[in-house]
């Protein structure tokens, strides 16, 4: 629920002047989204997307973030496209903060996905895998393994206030995520961030992608292992196995998974278990009190790890075909 | 910044499917407003809103509302105009609230209201007020000079923490309305919230008035007298005499004002001062600290009823024309 920074009218039109977008008509501030300002601009030629980049994000990742959706939209991705100025940049300055104005993709995002809409998100998961070969900006991870002890330092005190023998189940956890993360598994540009509210359908069809401002450089199964988390637990956080095969099954109709890939998939989901476990449990302990932010309780996360923990091989997911499986294509 | 109810994309799916506005390809969220959750929907027609209303409007005040945005449009009013479904409804319900389709309306509100701004909005709001003769639902204005006292009454043992003195100072102004306040003017449906951001333009040309929620019956140069406070000051308190003789100029243009009401101006400025400071003060004294909501500073509003305190005559406000001026066609 967030627009940090208002644009006056006078800013915008003088902004809007470098593209080709034809006349301004109108602009809504969107409720959607945390990091940055978004707005719904109608031109005479259409709806576009501003985006007003806020403190959150580096600036300096900015040149990744575009140039990976001009790539992916290039090679076929249905992501948002930014907009080329008249000039050829696809970055610019208003209320003096980095802007671009990118495609409006249509589509609404399921607040209660289906197994369907599991399905095709692994479709797209992985044919976003593919899209992203090829693209030359690297940006590491900054949310993975090596990140996790001291962004849970910053927590680690408190975190007894959420649950009693939290602290040391943690630190458990983390101990045996550091001693047994894999390596050397096939690496590329991953979403990180694939949860529902950033995959748009009409009906029963997958018609976009959004939001890569997380996106970065990291084993690609890793993202198979953040959806997983993401889309196939239910409210009352029970695992729903036909999900889970439907959105594996997905995935590795578009791309393959290797047998380290595959072996590797129960220790990956318990770490994009706890990356999320610690950046809730880090908001939920210093957002202050009576704030208009919706405090997303870190517990989701805590019991999704613990189911992780307690899974033996990847057929618990529902991965139903072992070994490598041929490519086909997107 | 507030979108209170979120809205599934399947239960909208089913509320769209009552009205012939084409199929549903996305929606969000609205920032701004404060009092209901607005959407903007984009469907294979064009845009649309969607508004639900939430606990502070109430339901009884609905017909009036729509009805009026429905009579305003009908008689040439550029302003939103309700949806119907197709058993002839305007309303419906959505997410358990009441729910409205409107027409969605293009332009942009002035961060920086120009002189032409002004002008453009006194003709407006003229033009409403005749538009909305003849509509037959009466609303009383349910914060006018009776109002003030019990209002002021919820706020008045804390007024002091706002500014030294406050309290005397506001019974005092209280005690002047309420025993001058003016009788038997002329009578219409007024906006009574049309600040600069529920007026588009795009451009310099008005494209139509939107948030019809606090509109009610009441004096018809009492709604001038609020749009002399919202429009006619500089951020920096003083009162600018150009913005003013435009506003009212363009006012008088299409409909005039008798002797009574030019004479009765400067209380009603005084009141609708009041008015403002009231609810703002109550707000600043009872919103928590830490709170996402831009607290507005009751104090402007202290600076405006001072300034109009001292105003002898409607002159003083840039009124040019005395007495009764001929209606124009608007």
């Amino acid at each position: 629920m967030a627009v940090y920074t208002d644009v006056s009218e006078t800013d915008l039109q003088l902004f809007i002047a470098d593209y080709d977008i034809g006349q301004l008509l109108s602009y809504k501030g969107i409720a959607e989204g945390v990091e940055n300002s978004n707005f719904q601009l109608h031109t005479s030629q259409g709806n576009f997307i501003l985006t007003l980049y806020e403190k959150r994000v580096n600036p300096n990742d900015l040149p990744f973030f575009l140039g990976l959706m001009d790539h992916l939209a290039g090679n076929g991705l249905s992501c948002p496209l930014p907009i080329r100025r008249r000039d050829g940049e696809t970055l610019g300055v208003l209320a003096g903060r980095p802007a671009a104005v990118i495609s409006f993709l249509e589509g609404m995002w399921p607040r209660k996905p289906s197994v369907t809409h599991c399905r095709e998100t692994g479709r797209a998961l992985a044919a976003m895998h593919v899209a992203g070969e090829g693209f030359e900006i690297v940006r590491p991870n900054a949310l993975s393994v090596d990140s996790w002890r001291p962004l849970w330092e910053r927590s680690a005190a408190r975190a007894d206030e959420v649950e009693k023998g939290l602290a040391i189940e943690i630190t458990q956890a983390l101990d045996a995520l550091e001693a047994g993360w894999p390596k050397g598994l096939p690496e590329g540009v991953i979403h990180a961030d694939m949860f529902p509210d950033n995959v748009f359908f009409i009906g029963d069809e997958l018609s976009g992608i959004i939001d890569f401002y997380f996106a970065c450089n990291d084993f690609l199964v890793y993202d198979l292992a953040i959806c997983i988390n993401a889309w196939c637990f239910e409210p009352d956080g029970s695992y729903n196995l036909t999900k889970g095969m439907a959105l594996i099954d997905g995935y590795t109709d578009v791309r393959s998974l290797s047998a380290e890939e595959v072996a590797a998939l129960p220790i990956l989901a318990q770490g994009a278990a706890l990356r999320f476990l610690l950046t809730r449990l880090y908001d939920w302990l210093t957002t202050p009190e009576g704030a208009l932010v919706v405090k997303k309780d870190p517990r989701e996360y805590l019991r999704k790890l613990r189911f992780h923990r307690a899974v033996d091989n990847a057929s618990e997911y529902g991965l139903r075909r072992a070994g490598h499986i041929e490519e086909t294509a997107p």
